[in-house]
């Protein structure tokens, strides 16, 4: 594991310091801070957790939603064995994060015939979603 | 901004496709995916949400928090001024999130003396605390 990680480390510091990550910058060796982007972070309950064929259909929707062309980068996850403590919610079923340059490119994937197509298709799928977005300059 | 997106995407393509930034994959030009790591990502509910000290106080001691090692990327972030819509929640003050490599790098990361002087030395702060642990690759 650690060869793997150094490995990690000086790629991303290697990739920052070229100048190939504009909006990230290095605060120190392997450490990549995203700054100019909206983070737009989805949390899904299904209706029935243990079905693995919906998780199946829900993780391949969202595999396709990533072809709007407004989103920069994406992370499609599960919850980790982390441990258990009073604030860590390991109760929804999947979670999907997306980051776009800014607002403009969040709005636009929200009326995308691809995310509209996606809702519609896999509404059922749920009873509950949780959407976070946040911007590294507050509004106020 | 069509041409700063253009640029972020050329130079996130050419990041990825140069093989710089190994755990992230492309699927189309501009859109960087990112497999084999941890996504940690707290929202924290000030006490005082109105009181800007309070809320500089915290975002100065989360940028301190970012010296632990294990933390490869980071965004620090506000609530954006996205639509309000029934799932969206724009309630937080606060938004941190960080990646790391595995469970074991988030586990290193909660014992870290950099995180305990942290939350020793903020915790009077905040109301609430809701954290989301998520892997690319499921549990079960």
């Amino acid at each position: 594991m650690k060869s793997r990680r150094s490995f990690l480390k000086k790629a991303v510091a290697g990739a920052t310091l070229a100048g190939l990550l504009p909006f990230a910058k290095t605060s120190r060796a392997g450490e990549v801070k995203i700054t100019g982007a909206l983070i737009h972070h989805v949390f899904f309950w299904l209706k029935e957790p243990a079905n693995k064929v919906h998780k199946k259909q829900l993780v391949e929707a969202l595999q396709e939603l990533l072809k709007v062309e407004t989103i920069r980068m994406s992370h499609i996850g599960f919850p980790a064995g982390t441990e258990s403590r009073d604030v860590v919610d390991h109760s929804y079923s999947v979670s999907y994060m997306v980051m776009f340059d800014d607002q403009a490119g969040q709005d636009a994937y929200q009326v995308d015939p691809i995310h509209l197509e996606f809702v519609e298709k896999n509404q059922h799928l749920w009873s509950k979603v949780v959407v976070y977005d946040s911007l590294d300059t507050p509004l106020s």
